[in-house]
């Protein structure tokens, strides 16, 4: 992935977490905002130098075309090994949470679910090496900063992932509208990986056939499927309701 | 708004749904697809007019850039009225449930809230006429075609409108991070409206003043707020698990 990080949001999650970065560019012409003068402060107490420069400078760097003046240039993300992905829980002493995407192509909704990953409580995500988005820079943006803080594996078989989590005693729930159970019907409470589609082709059959269960969401409409970060926020929070308020 | 429906899926589903469509264009070496296949026949079906031009021609047309090679011209569409957005629970014997936004601007947002208003059986929609995105064909795109089935009113005054629907007995709950009460411990089962803020704003102060409950979404993680489309679906998705699954 690209080693450029746009807007003040992105910029001070990155610092706030304590990422590697080499370099602060800022536009001459920048608008004062409370952001900014926190972007600056990390900056100077983590020497990382910071560089006035033309807005069309900044434009050209831009790949997100959303940059509000700023950029951050820093070390390539490294993805996690699916081992330390598996291993976070236990580091945490909380029941493993995770979410694999068999084929999210869209980059605002990988970033969507990583946010909603992060505020849920998932433990890592896993997505796929091919057919896939990974994690570049409109990622990084539409996930408003949840990228520095959840873990992500890509693996080049979802369906050999699966039973690797299987071994580690994890349930794997598909979803999909092939299935028969609601997904609120479903026991969440114990170590779970939730594995959603990508955008309007659901999970793919071979996948369907590894997973212990497939769930489906009730549609009441005509339409016949919900955007794939919607369907991921919907049943993760419904993680976070079985675990933490019932 | 525009009177351009683009993209195979959004045209077929106007046909669908009986929207007034002046004209289709096609472009003469669009793919062959079995959504084609099907807008041919429903356009004959209603005497719409269906002529093959240039790839050039639709691409000038096109305000997405997502036209997979074929557009619609339609009249513009028309909001409903308050009223008429009221009066939809009691023609389908159904409790009501409305989803108000106070100012979501993001066009993906509104397109993807609409989709999951219509898969979770919401009778309307009511969205801010200043400062908030309309029925935009980027928004018509992004609800994946839930637009046709959805009926949105225009307000010019969110607080006013949450006191028309509390006269009308409909609880109203606005979610926002302020609430002390976590969003699953609503009931939803009496008549309800779901107020959703902008993006990364939340509500307005004086909004917050007029629901009947404030409520938030449990945030386990750094990041302190989620998508307002993520968020939106979250709490959707409790009153259909409240009222047809518990």
């Amino acid at each position: 992935m690209s080693d450029i990080i746009e807007g003040r949001n992105p910029v001070v999650e990155a610092l706030r977490s304590g990422r590697p970065i080499s370099k602060i560019l800022l536009a001459k012409n920048i608008q004062r905002h409370s952001i900014i003068a926190e972007i600056i402060h990390l900056a100077q107490i983590n020497a990382i130098p910071v560089e006035y420069v033309e807005r069309t400078f900044i434009e050209r760097q831009s790949e997100t075309g959303s940059n509000q003046g700023i950029i951050a240039l820093t070390a390539a993300r490294e993805y996690a090994e699916l081992d330390e992905l598996l291993a976070i829980p236990e580091s945490r002493k909380e029941t493993p949470f995770f979410i694999i995407l068999d084929g999210v192509e869209d980059p605002h909704n990988l970033g969507a679910i990583l946010r909603t990953a992060e505020a849920s409580g998932v433990h890592g995500v896993i997505i796929r090496e091919k057919r896939a988005v990974g994690l570049t820079p409109a990622v990084e943006k539409a996930s408003a900063g949840a990228v520095e803080y959840v873990s992500v594996a890509r693996v080049t078989n979802v369906s050999q992932t699966i039973e690797t989590l299987k071994r580690e005693n994890i349930w794997v729930v598909g979803i999909d509208q092939a299935g028969t159970t609601n997904y609120t019907q479903i026991d969440y409470k114990p170590a779970t990986a939730i594995v959603v589609g990508g955008e309007g082709k659901g999970l793919s059959d071979l996948v369907k056939t590894h997973c212990d269960f497939l769930a489906s969401i009730p549609m009441k409409g005509k339409i016949s499927s919900l955007n794939a970060s919607v369907a991921a926020a919907v049943v993760m929070y419904e993680v976070v309701r079985q675990r933490f308020v019932v």
